[in-house]
């Protein structure tokens, strides 16, 4: 089943564009957790058993994992196969934005998909269509390109203008136009930029899915952004949370308190659906 | 000791602008290599062993590791280490292409700077500075930031013109104006766009250092990028390669080949310097 396929179901089962990101970080953890050697992988563990019938996918981010080395890479991989074989209708992004000559993506390739088996990851364009092609070839998985991005300062070069327009709204053309063969493709939108995030859902039309991380810990507001990126069928948003919901409490009580801010995010979503 | 100064060291004593990538392939190792379970880490120290005076930099490519997991992500820890403590004159690169939201690169720079080791890294600018100040933080590390990469199709976005300049020239141009204000900033310029890396060479002037792939398996030629890119006291570039080295020959006599490999290419860019 492809991942776009398996998205729709589980956006229709759990009644959520909500995603929960996967991003551990050993210095947040509730201390009983962060003492303990396979720390990432329990307290992500926790966290999937309290949210899974609220969610339309989790995303693990890559950097956390390898910031602990092996042991967290073993973590990493343990997760995914965790959610692959208790949840598997609920998809995993891989988001670890990589990107480098097409002989290279292969190996990238076969870190997402083969080890950790994962159905969809981000990537970066800056290296073009050519070199990202080994990963466009996956027709069964999400390749969800770096668009507009979240981040102060996104605009250095993102928002360039090239023939009257910035370069990010090229970026999104040229995925419609050429890189999108495969029907796999996406985009990440940041949830702190809406008006770009409406003049994209313009140039790509309604029926191409948008990652939007910012919810939360970087200030997008839920309103603003869902009205600015809303697609077909009041769909075609995927809205990351991290930080907020995982870190809802420090203490015994971290995957209750999860599920509650997951729970809250989902309905406010909804609720501007 | 910063990475710069701890290059230009080994550029003397090597006489050497030669970089050899570690980028291991079960599939390409001597069969006698592949068949043992520290197959990266055996290969990478027959490498380096028979290289180690050769060289100014060795650049393992993250992608390889990554593609193997948790044992890949040891052998390429092992390698870094081995590297570290057997010739600490020779700078490590790691090129894993990143750039995420700064909170997530400081989990990237741990991967880096703190698990690996490694002297020196390569970014994604398309995020813009401010995403990445956390890498540029590390004043004597080397952040390596893509401007012209060297494959077919680089230009998609790297070539269109912005008031008359083509994007990869105002990333040169701001590296040079904002970024490097500690010094620590280097370019990828592909070796298969001579004529580019010449006009970045005008645009950053002589003291800016080149990480110049594309040598070899990628098809650049030597003496037109050598001409083309070399900097202050016929210095200035770290010219890669990867494939054309490691791979001279497949059988037991691989380390040595590489050796002659490496010995070749090296006195073949000092001609034309």
């Amino acid at each position: 089943m492809s991942f776009l396929t398996k998205l729709d179901t589980v956006v229709t089962n759990n009644n959520s564009l909500l995603c929960v990101g996967l991003d551990p970080d050993i210095n947040k953890l509730p201390p009983h957790i962060a003492s303990q050697k396979d720390a990432f992988f329990i307290f992500n563990k926790a966290i999937i058993d309290a949210t899974n019938d609220l969610v339309c996918a989790y995303k693990p981010n890559s950097a956390m994992y390898e910031a602990a080395g092996n042991n967290g890479i073993t973590q990493l991989k343990k997760t995914c196969d965790y959610i692959n074989t208790n949840y598997p209708k609920i998809p995993i992004i891989l988001d670890f934005k990589r990107a480098d000559i097409g002989n290279t993506n292969n190996y990238y390739a076969n870190f997402a998909f083969k080890y950790l088996n994962v159905d969809a990851i981000t990537i970066n364009p800056y290296m073009g269509k050519t070199a990202n092609n080994e990963f466009l070839a996956y027709k069964d998985k999400g390749i969800i390109i770096l668009c507009k991005t979240s981040n102060p300062g996104a605009g250095e070069f993102q928002d360039l203008i090239i023939d009257g327009k910035p370069l990010y709204q090229l970026v999104a053309k040229n995925v419609m136009a050429s890189w999108d063969t495969n029907n796999n493709c996406l985009l990440v939108m940041g949830a702190t930029y809406a008006e770009e995030l409406a003049q994209v859902r313009k140039i790509v039309g309604p029926n191409m899915v948008f990652l939007v991380p910012g919810v939360g810990a970087q200030g997008g507001d839920v309103k603003i952004f869902v009205t600015a990126g809303l697609g077909a069928n009041k769909r075609g948003l995927i809205i990351n949370s991290s930080r907020e919901v995982l870190y809802s409490s420090n203490d015994k009580d971290f995957a209750e308190a999860a599920r509650s801010k997951a729970l809250n995010i989902r309905n406010t979503i909804n609720n501007y659906r």
